[in-house]
């Protein structure tokens, strides 16, 4: 019995497929490498010591993906195959909706017709748009996403509690706060693709010279020092919490729905300064930044209750802010010495 | 230049291809049969004298709609093509997702790498839910609706936003509210396939002895007789609303985003008692009923205000409730024929 990873070589994928390994689950990966690299699959070989099944295709195929469940015995799927770049998204829109659901529509498809349960679904905090109360527990309202991007992750969590409710399957929707740091082994980690979007990356490129500066989207915000303040989670945690949801999901042998919602977060904040000091501190290093106006459509402040995940899943972050961005050095060092 | 009409063969879409043709539009239309006969394409032609170009093709098979791009000069689309029976969406979820926006989305791929604009969309009041206020105009707050059928309608019509917006088109989202009739010529309807999910085809097989007895679902609730209110609208005006809505986008030259949304109703609610009598007064027959308890997801009431297609499209309904249903009747005989 093997576990279907979508994404299986993109960031929170590949150390999720790690984790996984090491927990021996069989795993087959589908992964059109669009956002990821093929040595990523070497590098998590490496790591295991394990082989996952890999299968390099577009899940819009859905003719490959019937092939890919009529060769294995397919018992879950963790779906992380997604564009996901918030700014490209208003621009390519009709990408946007056909990538996410169309792939999450012909897995499900498959789930149907084969009545396979246990799905976890990659969500997001970004489906709670600027909650009007701190922390964000899992009933927090949800705001209808500013960006396309969010939009198709609200859809898809739409989508899977019908097909939870309609088929009696059992689902998870994890609600990723702000993945960061590599794996500890140095040799998998956020690939930076182009001008990255995100924080960490941008101030990991900084620190190696890469960038010439930082620019910080605004010191004028309510906070402790009028950055944005967002909760940054280590990426081998997230992956853990993968597993345990996982394991969750398929000792449930009861016949009726099972739709879990579990916000993954440290359940602390942190400003934009306090990340680049934390990086600064971190790896002795220094992260030259100027402050910049406020960037449209970024919320002020996101951090999460994490006490639903921690009780039903005795899962929590284990990894300090610090200690997470010592291993995004790793991670560039190991980049440095690819590209030499 | 044609227009391209997905499920130009089904209720609301067969009547608008009469409006088109008789407003000298070329049409092209794609309907995959599932929920029409080809016997509506014959008709058609036999009403307006007019041959539409026809392809029986399900619209997730993109190969297919490329050709129909390849082969006709596409100028706009109003897309129908839709699976909509509420009560099956909750129980086939993952169909009613796929259908609806994979078509969707299809057909958009095709108009952004095509530069084409002009697209109208089959929206629903049901996007409303239960409306705090009535009359219900176009700035009423939208509800996450309950049936997985209103969800993709509400979908799409993000979806189609974005669009208009990130690649600078014209669309337009109708929103009908409850169409009945067919058209005077008596030999296009609504087709019933299995037991009708709408009241008045109900009613209409009630009258014609295929239904022992009409169910009215609630007697209690706070309206004028007890029964739920809604608004009843001829197709026929429905089906010119949507030339009107289609001429006034292709004569916008601007190259910003149009979105237009308007309300399709006449303007007036009718109970399900009212709209009994007034069937059996314009036909001169008998609707044997029972009142049965409330149907769960049922709401109370909901009528549109139409100011804005009035004032925008100049459009309004123009034919009265009895008016209608005596083309039902009509259509019933027509149906009766067609089985002897």
């Amino acid at each position: 019995m093997a576990i279907l990873v979508t994404g299986g070589l993109g960031y929170i994928g590949s150390h999720t497929v790690v984790e996984l390994l090491n927990n021996n689950f069989e795993v087959v990966i589908v992964d059109d490498l669009s956002n990821s690299e093929r040595f990523i699959l070497k590098n998590i070989e490496e790591i295991t010591g394990k082989k996952p099944v890999f299968y390099p295709f577009d899940l819009k195929r859905k003719e490959l993906l019937t092939q890919v469940f009529d060769a294995h015995q397919i018992d879950g799927c963790i779906n992380f195959a997604a564009s996901k770049a918030v700014g490209e998204s208003q621009i390519k829109p009709v990408d946007y909706y056909e990538n996410n659901l169309f792939s999450l529509i012909n897995i499900l498809q498959e789930f149907k017709e084969r009545g396979i349960s246990n799905f976890i679904f990659s969500s997001s905090c970004t489906v709670y748009g600027q909650a009007d109360q701190m922390p964000i527990d899992e009933n927090t309202p949800l705001k209808l996403p500013e960006s396309v991007y969010g939009k198709t992750k609200q859809m898809g969590e739409e989508i899977l509690m019908d097909f939870a409710k309609a088929y009696h399957r059992k689902i998870s929707l994890l609600r990723y706060f702000n993945p960061i740091g590599a794996h500890p082994s140095g040799i998998i980690g956020e690939l930076p693709i182009g001008v990255p979007n995100n924080l960490v990356p941008y101030v990991m490129q900084t620190a190696a010279g890469i960038r010439e500066k930082l620019n910080v989207w605004g010191d004028d915000y309510p906070t402790v020092d009028g950055t944005a303040v967002r909760d940054y989670i280590y990426v081998v945690d997230l992956a853990k919490a993968h597993v345990v949801a996982l394991k969750k999901l398929m000792e449930d042998h009861s016949d009726v729905a099972t739709i879990d919602i579990y916000n993954l977060g440290t359940g602390k904040g942190s400003s934009v300064l306090e990340v680049v000091k934390a990086f600064e501190t971190a790896n002795n290093v220094a992260v030259p930044y100027q402050i910049c106006d406020r960037r449209e459509g970024d919320i002020t402040i996101a951090y999460a209750n994490v006490d639903k995940a921690q009780k039903e899943l005795n899962w929590k972050s284990e990894t300090s802010l610090e200690e997470a961005l010592r291993t995004v050095w790793q991670w560039q060092q190991y980049l440095n010495t690819r590209n030499a």
